[in-house]
């Protein structure tokens, strides 16, 4: 059974689930997996059975076409989806089963009422967020723990075998931001759930299990410690100076120019003064707002082209890289939505983190952002 | 030329050190590099002279026998050592060149004198420890960055080309942590210098670039903000409760056992509650004190013992596992080292860190802490 553990010393969550041992690995035997046509997958076009049933499919069409099950494997209809939404099959936080939030009757109802139970008695707990914990501690709190709440789901870009999003047009890049964009404002919507983190693993350095390209949503009934730290600081900022960090810190970067990728009408891509990671990226929106679900059409255009070159720039500067990347959004139900700035994090991963940052938290980067940016303008297209 | 930058948004500095790209990697090519007599490997004996002037050699005999350098090659002398410690050839962080630290004239003068003026000058700055700056901080200050001052020392653990410090004799073992001790020493007594990150980085995986068994000491003129917040930590809750969190967590765990992998008359080994790790453990004095380069020498040689048990039962049970273990001690003139217990961490690699823990620093572990205690002790001889 899944659960979080309250570390004290560090004044964070951790997540354990055991379940997720048990999911395949494409990459174990082969760092470099390349699409086949003998091996089964289930995130390709006529495997949709092989996967959960979906909490969204994009493009939307009348719900007998994109609905997909055992028996429609021979609909055509099929065939027409871009992106599609599904549980993990081998969930990190298991899927919240709150009367609202159950489209789906996919939770035994055993289950369900015992964790409605759990739901209702946390209810009446002291608020467990790590903050409101260091007031309520006593000696016999050394051991917290609880049951998660929120899900995790896989957003499945393409219905082919691809290995890279930035394969795609910039029009099915688009869809899966969409597809981002509707699955956030989804969870934002439940009245339980405090965040959630939108990844990427792309190659196995970067944790990926799976080939065919995909990225990951997983909500939380708690904010995370460092996203909780973030935003505390931009408030700060806000309070002190009456203006935003980000806000400021783009301005500035934009007149330096040197560590700055590219810049578009919504959109500034900069490789950041302290980056731990060598070649690390940003994309950051010129137009102030906490929420990358409140992004406009023509935004999330602009998005998924900035995306598209900045990350073939970085496959082409490094072929073979692996990347991880994480939609910074602002924490649901945030007192500090104000000050907030979302972003996209491009966080390659062509170091390995040792002892030292283990040990310190403080990291060691061997590429200046400086020389980062000149590398990756140079094959920006 | 190495630096250090402030992240504001995080609250951290990061070191940049471009120099360490230059640094060789027997690991590139060949993940899994054994012994070779053909390699020329400069921590072997034999080939002193391809490593800086050694700041420790272990045992101590008379400085003719125990100083290397070229001329001094067909000296039999020089195979009695069993321990040398040399200064990083790819430094993270420069040497110190304070007069009082100059033991070996090896700075450029010119150099020196220069870091000596930006000594200066820095100690006429503010504070720039990460909380000071949040009180001082101005819109110019977005991008803070200065000359950061330490060390970087290679810890050689044996003069013969084994890969893992579990072959080594206990006593040998012993060795190691004594020369560890004695350059914490150094560095504690060195005045602008806050802290030492004392680590080793064993197997690809966990980013080592030599085979040849080796750790590692980073020291720094500021607190890391992860160790700051640990010595908070233990501060509040000796405020709150008037005994150290450390020393109850042992208590507790020895009480319930099922976390514990072993217990001798000094140290207490447990794989952590809230572990962010599969297969993670810590060895932990159970006499209480912040400060490691305190222990006796009966203690020092009890932690080789339980760090050679333990690290040997992790290579039974999952062998070929790379891993990280870092000595955590207490700050160098902290004013809560009375709230301080240091420990010996032990992270395994066994997975990888993806980008949910990149855009969360909320960490998923597949395996619970006691799984892995209860496979460890099967190993455990």
């Amino acid at each position: 059974m899944n659960e979080t553990r309250y570390d004290w010393l560090t004044d964070r969550w951790v997540i354990f689930a055991p379940n997720r041992e048990e999911r395949p690995d494409q990459f174990k035997l082969n760092t470099r997996a390349v699409p086949s046509g003998g091996i089964e997958c289930p995130f390709c076009v006529g495997f949709e059975h092989e996967t959960p049933h979906p909490t969204l499919v994009l493009p939307e069409y009348d719900s007998d076409a994109t609905t997909n099950n055992r028996k429609s494997t021979n609909d055509p209809a099929r065939n027409l989806w871009k992106v599609r939404v599904v549980p993990n099959k081998f969930p990190a936080v298991p899927r919240t089963c709150l009367s609202d939030s159950l489209e789906h009757a996919m939770e035994d109802p055993g289950t369900c009422s015992e964790r409605v139970q759990n739901r209702k008695r946390s209810a009446g707990q002291a608020d467990l967020s790590p903050q409101a914990s260091t007031a309520t501690l006593n000696n016999s709190q050394i051991f917290q723990r609880r049951q998660p709440r929120g899900g995790h789901e896989v957003i499945i870009e393409s219905p082919h075998h691809v290995g890279s999003i930035t394969t795609l047009a910039v029009e099915h890049i688009a869809v899966v931001f969409e597809a981002y964009r509707r699955r956030l404002l989804y969870w934002r919507a439940q009245s339980d759930i405090r965040y959630a983190v939108v990844f990427k693993n792309f190659g196995a350095d970067a944790g990926a299990s799976l080939f065919h390209s995909h990225s990951q949503l997983i909500s939380l009934d708690f904010v995370p410690r460092d996203i909780e730290r973030i935003q505390e600081r931009l408030a700060l900022y806000l309070r002190q100076f009456g203006s935003c960090y980000l806000c400021e810190m783009i301005e500035e970067e934009v007149l330096r120019g040197e560590r700055v990728l590219l810049e578009t009408e919504h959109f500034v891509a900069i490789c950041p003064f302290a980056s731990r990671f060598p070649f690390s990226f940003s994309i950051l929106p010129r137009k102030h707002g906490g929420s990358f679900e409140e992004i406009s059409s023509e935004a999330l255009q602009d998005l998924a082209d900035v995306s598209k070159r900045t990350l073939s720039a970085l496959e082409a500067a490094r072929p073979f890289a692996s990347y991880n990347f994480v939609l910074q959004t602002s924490p649901f139900q945030s007192r500090q939505e104000d000050s907030s700035h979302w972003r996209l994090r491009v966080i390659p991963r062509l170091s390995k983190v040792a002892g030292f940052e283990w040990g310190s938290d403080c990291f060691i980067n061997t590429t200046t952002p400086e020389l980062a940016a000149a590398v990756l303008r140079e094959h920006l297209k």
